[in-house]
């Protein structure tokens, strides 16, 4: 069974409560322009001055307005459909088959919606696979804490998160599925990371959805690791069938140990190369690169991990597009690209699992708890200070912050001049330091 | 004994071995501007890469340059005078008495110093009025670890941690003396915050001196507290007489605790205005609203803590200036500002300590450090997301980063939708939480 079966009857099997409504009635009601939807002074008004987000990083609904009264995030409970301020919108099921007759941004939110569903059950698998202990004495295996809403501008979201595992201390598993109108400051505010937009001159709707995953183990030789995977698209108004005036995908997912295990690193990085090398052999070396590059701290000279892979603004014009051709020897379609994000972000669980499963029963010192913690601190230093994402959430009024800091590690730990891992104990702990500061070529 | 004699007592005591070079000396040789000293290719490039920092928040040296082997910090035990790279430097010594004849980075530097060895000490005193305890079990009272250095470029730095307290979890005492040259484009950068700033034309030498206090309590019934104040002043090349051609003060204190003691706002807010009346019956209103207004966690529409004074620029013709003569019925002087900022940060122990021992024996519950760990995680979303010190810093290539990040709590803690002090819980923590969202006046 391939994973994305999988995946699809995962989802099959725990949602079967939801939605009834047809994709077709969705593509055609849950996503419609602006300038189709019914109109009200009030709801131009909170349209014209909301905003959505680039996706980068933790994936949340988020906008940009003065009146915080407009932008509340109400965790309302997931219905089967609802009317919006005059905006309606019907939760995307990812018990739909994709169908390539759908639009792009409802084949996405079907995918990261299932994929959503497939981690979680596997991460509550592992939960159950261990007998309760200290941190979770209960007999209750540990489920994922599961938010869904509807935002009243259009849009859902879903956070899974689990706290109080028995192997894992803080694993957030968010899908955001948002459109919006996109001001042009907005849109010039993304220009620098996307250069495929057009030059922005009026405000344009928007529509973006992503999954994205944080998971911190407790023990510290399983490594914390981060998966995030996002479509973007900018509509052309004026256009009956909805061809959206651009797209992007963006994403990549990367580990962070606080143990250096080789045999891990070539292990996670050899099945996302894999992925990648089954649609572009340029690929894998390029989004390595990129990753190493993101995923850095600068003021601490090292990088947050051991890397991955990482892009952003992938699009059929995109540089690295141009020069291979897809397999029957033509130029790259959208299709090509949204294969691509299946297969990068269906390696998520073949790279990880089998890390997690190898360690899960290797005891720990205090002082391997301590390293992790002040690697931990090292994260938060670079989820808050460069992560692009939540930056641009944590400064965007009416953001859902629970979503956003949700990356965030349960504990961290901060020492001045820690001796920990320090240049010359010949430590494991300065065996990663090395590799943090020099990121080397695993695969 | 007054606080000022108290502290330079303290600092006699303990800095006998330290320079012996008069004051004299110093101004003339130990800070002099670039134009009278010699000068090398080398020395120039150095010189003209660097740029230094506006001394908000955490004080630590910090130049702007790409080559990072220009800007090594190397923190160098402090000498009696050192020649750096053809640039005397000769530390200030807080032995020395306050010399109205010196001029005023001078008297700020030696007044720095002294308060730190002063509020070094004290802390000291208090770690040794403890018995030793589970997380501190040596017999040994703790003690601060002092690190000084001399900056190559000149200036010197001196920071005094203690970790492992049985008191404190963690407490930095900075002092930072720093002199270089400001490029136009980072006059332009402090022209927001600044506004007494001449227009930005060329590169000025500049003198920057703060002291700089955080202190985290292991118990949840003792607050954080932190305290800053600073002195800024760009040189005059051409002037024999080195007066400048603009300075100001900045500064502070607030409070942050983990549950709300109304006696302990009211003593703290209380020392501060009491401190501020001294000088000016307009500071402490305004100053106390700065401070609001500054350590406001915007993501999370709350206060980081009760607040205290917070100000910037101060200068004789800042607005609050023009309001009120000095004593004597004449316009005020700098003067009349030195001895404002000497009273405000004489007023850090005074405000602080009563607190300290009030609740030095309350016992805790598991619980109730939660909850201070959850606080601990908010203190370092505000100081990484917000504080403009902290922020420059980072963002600084070559800053000593230990000395920046010092201001974090050893440990904090992060959960998704923690119901520790959610609303309607009429728990302790509720009513923190409800003063956080809508600061009080104290006094």
């Amino acid at each position: 069974m391939s994973l994305r079966t999988a995946a699809l009857r995962a989802a099959r099997s725990t949602s079967s409560s939801r939605s009834k409504i047809s994709l077709s009635q969705l593509s055609k009601r849950g996503y419609s322009t602006p300038s189709s939807r019914p109109t009200s002074s009030s709801w131009r008004q909170q349209i014209a001055t909301s905003f959505a987000v680039g996706l980068v990083g933790t994936v949340a609904y988020r906008y940009l307005s003065d009146n915080k009264s407009q932008v509340q995030c109400d965790g309302a409970p997931l219905v089967e459909a609802i009317e919006t301020h005059g905006y309606p919108w019907v939760p995307v099921d990812a018990l739909e088959k994709d169908d390539p007759q759908n639009p792009m941004r409802i084949r996405m939110a079907t995918w990261v919606k299932s994929l959503q569903d497939h981690i979680v059950k596997t991460m509550e698998e592992i939960e159950s696979s261990v007998e309760p202990n200290s941190f979770s004495p209960f007999k209750e295996n540990p489920k994922f804490l599961k938010d869904t809403w509807i935002r009243k501008e259009g849009g859902e979201g879903s956070s899974c998160v689990l706290s109080n595992g028995r192997v894992f201390e803080k694993a957030g598993i968010n899908v955001s599925i948002v459109h919006g109108l996109l001001p042009p400051k907005a849109q010039k505010a993304m220009l620098p990371d996307h250069p495929s937009l057009p030059e922005p001159k009026e405000t344009k709707p928007f529509f973006a959805t992503g999954l994205s995953i944080v998971i911190h183990p407790r023990n510290p030789h399983i490594p914390t690791v981060h998966l995030n995977y996002r479509y973007f698209e900018i509509e052309n108004k004026n256009d009956e069938n909805q061809q959206p005036i651009t797209w992007w995908f963006g994403g990549g997912s990367d580990l962070t140990p606080s143990y250096l295990d080789e045999k891990d690193c070539i292990h996670f990085h050899n099945e996302l190369k894999k992925s990648c090398d089954k649609n572009d052999l340029n690929y894998y070396k390029e989004f390595k690169k990129q990753c190493d590059k993101y995923f850095f701290i600068n003021h601490r000279n090292e990088s947050r991990g051991i890397g991955g892979i990482f892009f952003d603004d992938l699009t059929i014009s995109s540089p690295i597009n141009q020069i291979n051709q897809n397999e029957n020897g033509k130029p790259k379609t959208q299709e090509d690209l949204f294969n691509f994000i299946k297969d990068a972000s269906s390696s998520f669980l073949p790279a990880y699992i089998p890390i997690v499963y190898k360690h899960l029963n290797r005891t720990w010192t205090e002082e391997e708890k301590r390293w992790q913690q002040l690697r931990r601190g090292r994260y938060v230093e670079f989820n808050l200070v460069y992560d692009r994402g939540t930056k641009f959430g944590l400064h965007t009024p009416g953001a859902r912050i629970e979503s956003i800091l949700m990356s965030l590690p349960e504990t961290a730990r901060w020492e001045y001049m820690t001796p920990v891992g320090a240049e010359g104990s010949n430590s494991p702990e300065e065996e990663l330091q090395k590799v943090l500061k020099n990121p080397r070529e695993w695969v």
